[in-house]
């Protein structure tokens, strides 16, 4: 096992830094900090990094040559994407003993297969691009999420990005068939094949997607795509209670089968942050109601909308949902699709926030609610959660607004005591304390305390073969 | 690096058999050879090995107790469930040195969650008990092949079987949530999680499915059921030549969309010797035809036929099928699908068969039709082959029967270079050399000639950081 002195932890000397920037060119190795410092800073200032050197390399040689580097001189590597990660582990560490490589120059789309229903793209390829190239060939790429426009395909195959159609589609994990990787030690594992079934080997793809560039650094993937609905049929539909959520979505799911692509809840209160905070947005319903669905049925023309329509008619019958509005326009669909997106924005109005991304099994999804509310009030009376999220695929956003009246930064001093006992809510109910942000420097420490020692130390050993010296994006995920 | 040397070569002694055979008490214990004949025979005699000694564990505590001694005393130990595996991963060594720990006696269904949809089994449990399981509490365990009422859901894991219903359903590896495994020093990883997304660190689920029994031995898992469709609406379609199918199989996925649940492919000759060699069979279209497609649409209720009919409209239309035969009710539709599963047993009929469960990029299947066909008439002039299998996952079992007169010998004599010769084909269009089946020991030293030396690297360091003194399955997969 590899300890923890064995980590990089001198900075690479001027000599050093010369032979990496010499691997990509002086035009694309930074060292001035004002032009370091967009790299260097997390989106929400969570994290800020120090590093000597940011390079971007333009081809897989590059970074093959890179990391051959970089292991011989015992030099820790940071990979970044988009910098849209939500759990730092794209930044640096304060020491400014790291490089950071930027993948953002790889951002070639190398090909597309329609007929086979793939597409192969270099790792700085955004997520949007990569759709936009899937729709140009009448194809759909359906990975997608808020951040898409920045976010690129290797940050997401790094994370295992989830997002709004994993109910149907699958996380990022399911949307791969292949990768191209290059090693801690320089060496290039060409594993882009575009297969549905092969059973030959260990699941290396499934290995280095999610590892968070601690296993390797994803250069480019095979994408899976898939055939473009030819109509969705969006609803939004008012529920009388909590425990109609769980009945509803069951009948969604067997009355539409694989046709439900979206089953996305949020709570009547932060329904009203929306329509209070985010301008252009309105009430869908004229009435009130502790719970909201926004649900999609994608599929032939005409087959979706009919589906939606009969769906929603046995749910009023079962008493499942009260009231419902039902898109008859792309724009209509577009406005109730902004309710649901604007949820985290909408937020900000009401003062601090403290968040939680947890999953848990889909049946356990009321206990939890009940008991992480329970827990949230002992803490902070009048703390006011309001979940949203993924309901089909078990995955909470428990974000918490706080107390009108209390000081922003008292509530927000909360943060770790309420995460940890929000977190043994979801480790009693077999619940993941990460569904789709991974765990990054963020909640590194919580993943030892809720995961078996059994599991770290299985965990240990994989990072210790795969990178022995301990240089690919230390200290993030695990601690060695 | 674990040398060949370094893997378990010795037979344990008497005192040694008796301390493993203590830990499942004497009746779980076999030692006597006319008993041990059934777990040491692959199914098609292609395997035959020898063991001191066979355990029947009854729980996990047993595993993990006769894999610690193992690990200590250097004693190789061959998992095994139904033996119904094709690559002879589940046979030890005609050496008779290791032993075999069936799972044949944890054979419990832990627990059913309709309301999370999901099921935990042990790793003995029939897959055709899994499914009953599931379709008592109302819903559907998709995976399905030939052998459910033998294969269990261990073996099925271990090497991540397909089937069927991988087009909408995915393989094993889908439907899997959770895994209880005990490691080769008899640790057990409890992660037996009923999530749909949980990003906390590395996938150590996806690395145990399909490893064969050589990283850890699976004793329980926590499968992932779904709605059972009202309406399933099937089809068998003749085609005018091999330029349609793609075309077809693309107007089917675009028409139907994840509704499309099987589109499986076979040879008009293939055809013929099913309805000349299996009883009670017979041709549901009148005409000849080069090629045939199995098709079935499922949804709700009147849905999946209305979406059948008008898709098969459509592609006559376009002139990519020339008849078509729809089932009227569950009786047809069961003789349609003998038709598709009786396609390996039908080649008996004709002499030998040299068999191949290959894979390429969906695109790539025509091209792999005619470059293989060329390298058979190559090597053995008059051979037939009859292609088949499921088209919508790139998956043929390229089966090629013999001369009609040659004799069986002779040409069951050149598989290997047949086999090769495919494989080099399969290898030039980026496809798989097992689609569905695994390595085991039929394929072990093809993998190694068709897989770069990274991979294969890649595959020993991992084999070597969790299995440190090779006692699991050895062998198998890899030499180390």
């Amino acid at each position: 096992m590899t300890s923890s002195s064995d980590r990089p932890a001198t900075a690479p000397d001027a000599r050093l830094i010369a032979r990496f920037a010499a691997i990509v060119g002086a035009d694309h190795a930074i060292t001035d900090t004002s032009e370091q410092a967009p790299f260097l800073r997390e989106w929400r200032d969570l994290y800020v990094g120090r590093t000597p050197l940011i390079v971007k390399p333009g081809s897989t040689e590059e970074v093959s040559r890179l990391l051959a580097l970089a292991n011989a001189e015992g030099v820790g590597v940071v990979a970044q994407g988009g910098n849209t990660g939500l759990v730092g582990g794209q930044i640096p560490s304060a020491a400014g003993t790291e490089i950071v490589l930027s993948l953002a120059r790889m951002n070639r789309i190398r090909s597309v297969d329609p007929a086979g229903s793939t597409i192969t793209v270099e790792a700085g390829v955004t997520l949007a691009d990569a759709q936009h190239a899937a729709r140009a060939a009448g194809r759909l790429f359906p990975l997608s999420l808020a951040s898409e426009g920045s976010a690129t395909i290797g940050g997401c195959l790094a994370t295992n990005a989830g997002g709004v159609a994993v109910l149907s589609y699958g996380t990022a994990r399911a949307l791969t068939s292949g990768l191209e990787v290059v090693l801690a030690d320089g060496r290039v594992w060409d594993g882009l094949k575009a297969l549905k079934k092969d059973n030959t080997g260990y699941d290396l793809r499934d290995l280095f997607i999610g590892s968070e560039g601690t296993l390797g650094i994803i250069t480019a993937a095979t994408l899976r795509l898939h055939p473009e609905p030819q109509e969705r049929a969006t609803a939004f539909a008012a529920l009388p209670n909590l425990d109609a959520l769980l009945p509803f979505f069951r009948l969604a799911e067997t009355h539409a089968g694989s046709a439900l692509t979206a089953f996305e809840f949020m709570s009547g209160l932060l329904l009203a942050f929306v329509t209070r905070h985010i301008p252009g947005t309105r009430r869908p319903l004229a009435g009130e109601a502790p719970w909201f669905v926004l649900l999609e049925i994608s599929g032939p023309q005409g087959n979706a909308s009919a589906l939606r329509d009969s769906l929603l008619a046995r749910a009023a019958e079962e008493g499942l949902i009260t009231d419902t509005a039902v898109a008859a326009s792309l724009q209509q669909a577009a406005d109730l699709w902004r309710l649901r997106e604007a949820a985290s924005e909408a937020q900000k109005g009401e003062g601090g926030s403290i968040k939680h991304d947890i999953s848990v099994p889909v049946s356990r999804i009321l206990d939890f609610l009940v008991s992480a509310g329970d827990a949230v009030e002992r803490i902070c009376p009048g703390a006011r959660p309001v979940p949203f999220g993924h309901f089909g695929d078990g995955n909470v956003h428990y974000n918490i607004s706080q107390p009108p009246g209390m000081a922003r930064e008292a509530f927000l001093a909360l943060w770790d005591t309420m995460a940890r006992a929000v977190h043994d809510v979801v480790v009693s109910l077999g619940g993941s304390i990460s569904a789709e942000h991974g765990i990054g420097r963020l909640k590194r420490d919580e993943l030892v305390r809720v995961k078996s020692p059994v599991e770290i130390d299985l965990m240990r050993r994989i990072k210790t073969a795969l990178d022995p010296k301990g240089i690919l994006n230390p200290g993030k995920l695990l601690e060695l």
